[in-house]
């Protein structure tokens, strides 16, 4: 695979006009819809051990097995060595919240688990399997998740719609013996984190000191609020604005909900009421995670920031506001969710190596100081190439990003305490790195052999 | 991979002491304690589309699956199309009575799963992931594989005690739009009726004539003895044996227990009481399927059996008798399920060509006459290659046996009125032939390439 330098540096495509970039933002659909059917499924499972000859399953199958199985109900720990338990998550949805599409149904969610399937190997070793499930009820997604248990290292929660995820991931990480996660939450949060910290080293101004609005109190910037707060930003310096308005102690239309009450109780100390453009007057940082834009925010709001304002602009496919009008406000560093400009925050950069640190010392969960850690490590894999406005977070296609972010994640979990099988750093690093290699090198030997074939032309 | 024709016309070890026997036996055992935790894992989740570089995870993933996710939801059935859901099987399993090991729990079956999904793959094409829930309530198992459904094509059973695996199996064909395969019921009574046609023809004798002894009346039996008589065999010249004597219309022990209750109703029309003695005295057909031998049925018992007696021991890893006991006293024709003495009974040769035939067509569900089709084509593939006493039935090293079972199975359920894709022989032959073969060819590339490593020496 080419590493795609030309798009490292692909400056902000500022003369495309909204059309242009409404087109371009279809080109990966028209491929989706032609190259979906070609290749039935994206994941599949492959055998991981040897076949030298039908005498081999003897040995994997009746009778040898039984020796192994024996052993696991003597000593259950044994379960991660003699199954691929231990590099095995489950990507579960129930399809009520599918990207940006709502409540569309665990078929139709299917494609996305896959594609989650992908990036996991293909980014982080990690063997994830796509479970979408044929209920909505809060308890039974819970239940199945549990009873789901045995056979998983890890379960990935994925676009499950709120409030109901907060309540099946604070269950679920109560009652599960192995880590859970539910990505829109963390895996978003621990992006964002490492985009402003760079972002702010840049600005110079520390995360301490600085007045963020976070805009949209969806499950994203819920806990992506949580994390800069983790990581050391003052609760009374943060401002939700949800669609009527901002968050504060006299929001009682949101009792009901208890995160956002959470919110409105520690956030926003000066009390500030009315919509996006009162909170942001002197802010520093402006966090939108809500609807696609590009006119979800009004340009003119951003003019009473603070000076060198970073901002985020993370919905799909078009951002909140155009990040060219962002700047053209005054904002100093943009980020968006999109490849195609600057500073990607994208969360295809956490969990693949987050899940793999995770997995690598077998961590019984994932702790916030496991995601600091990482955002930590993202933020520095981008200095040891030379951070600068338009480069805050390394791109997808630096394959080292993932290994170190593993090996952050995994000694963090050592340093907690919380790893079942700790190890040196170097051990770990050597680790992550020969596992997340060898799901590429499969991939392309699979190409190479036409075990999956060339897409049609 | 070498087709190991040594292992074709190997003949009955007769010379090897029971101890032998067991040392024999012990071997498989040591390698499975040595290889699984080498390789940690029989199946791993692979990518099975192209990525040929960055930017096709823009076409797998955000943004441009959204199309394919909507695409799904207006039509649910493209999710045929647009995802892996055609060729996926769950192997699910309680761990409540695995090989014939009892009730060692979900995380000590999943060697046994995952072994079932390395086969699924290697001999059928079909990917099979492993699913072992930490519940034995039946109600609850009926209902979380009600909810997995989506991401599914197929479900297999395996390793669940009795009764519940009956109810647990009727159930989920009703509840399921996918179909429900209990192997130890189905797939062992598809291969042993595949042995029985082929050792008749060899003794001359007819299905509707013969008197057949199940000792043994677990899940495995009760459906062998319900598959021959769909087959033709008269339900009163079965017997059915268990732990306290013969099957009757008198054992009111057995009231509660609905499907041997079944069998005491309508089996056994001269109302044998007694013993396996009893039962054996005229019949033509003993087929054990009860627990590890060599001393569970005693060798003098057959002395009583009809001529040219077919009888089939199929405990594991030791028979209920050695062969040559049976042989000694008058058996014409012995199969047991060991691959080192001849007729070997497995039903790795049922289930990979079985799905395989019913995923290819789509068929709703799998009827007993799908198996009679598959147990037909086995027994033919035997004939082509010329029956004999011992050889009544394919080895599973004969590649073609597992495409030509696909299209029986196939053509059945089209003929049935249940395939949801219907397709002329010939394209299901290819359809088959090439799935099997990629999967094959997939798992010796992997290890050429080392992507799967060589074993320690």
């Amino acid at each position: 695979m080419s590493t795609s330098s030309a798009r490292k540096t692909k400056p902000a495509a500022r003369k495309l006009t909204k059309e242009e970039l409404v087109a371009k933002a279809q080109k990966p659909s028209e491929d989706a819809m032609k190259l979906h059917p070609f290749y039935m499924g994206k994941v599949e499972v492959s055998p991981k051990c040897c076949v030298r000859d039908f005498d081999d399953f003897a040995v994997w199958y009746s009778p040898g097995v039984a020796a192994v199985c024996k052993d696991i109900h003597k000593n259950p720990a044994k379960v991660f060595e003699h199954t691929n338990k231990a590099n095995m998550v489950a990507v579960v949805s129930d399809g009520t919240r599918v990207l940006g599409l709502g409540d569309i149904g665990p078929e139709a969610a299917i494609p996305v688990m896959e594609g989650k399937g992908l990036l996991f190997k293909y980014l982080g070793g990690v063997d994830a399997f796509p479970i979408c499930l044929n209920t909505k009820d809060p308890d039974e997604i819970i239940r199945t998740v549990e009873v789901l248990q045995p056979c998983f290292g890890g379960i990935n929660l994925e676009d499950i719609s709120q409030p109901k995820c907060f309540y099946i991931l604070d269950e679920l990480r109560k009652r599960c013996s192995i880590p859970v996660w539910h990505d829109d939450q963390q895996g978003t949060a621990t992006v964002c984190l490492a985009g402003l910290l760079n972002a702010l080293k840049i600005v110079g101004k520390r995360i301490e000191d600085v007045k963020i609005v976070l805009f949209g109190a969806g499950a994203a910037n819920i806990r992506i609020g949580t994390v800069y707060m983790a990581a050391g930003a003052k609760p009374g310096n943060l401002i939700y604005v949800d669609s009527k308005g901002t968050l504060h102690k006299g929001r009682f239309d949101l009792k009901d909900h208890r995160e956002k009450w959470r919110m409105c109780q520690h956030t926003n100390q000066n009390d500030v009421r009315g919509g996006v453009a009162e909170a942001l007057r002197g802010a520093d940082v402006l966090s939108a995670a809500s609807t696609p834009g590009p006119d979800t925010i009004k340009k003119e709001f951003l003019g009473e920031m603070a000076k060198d304002a970073v901002v985020f602009l993370t919905a799909n496919p078009i951002p909140e506001m155009w990040p060219w009008d962002a700047k053209e406000m005054g904002a100093r560093i943009v980020g968006t969710g999109r490849s195609d400009f600057p500073n990607q925050v994208n969360n295809s950069l956490g969990f693949p190596g987050i899940f793999r640190g995770t997995l690598d010392v077998h961590a019984k969960t994932i702790t916030d100081e496991m995601c600091i850690a990482a955002a930590q490590e993202l933020a520095k894999c981008a200095q040891d190439k030379g951070i600068s406005e338009d480069y805050i977070i390394p791109k997808m296609d630096e394959p080292e990003v993932f290994a170190r972010e593993a090996v952050a994640v995994g000694m963090k979990a050592i340093e907690q305490g919380i790893a079942q099988r700790p190890m040196s750093r170097e051990a770990l690093y050597k680790l992550a790195s020969l596992t997340i290699d060898r799901a590429r090198k499969e991939t392309q030997l699979k190409m190479k052999a036409g075990i999956i074939a060339a897409p049609p032309k």
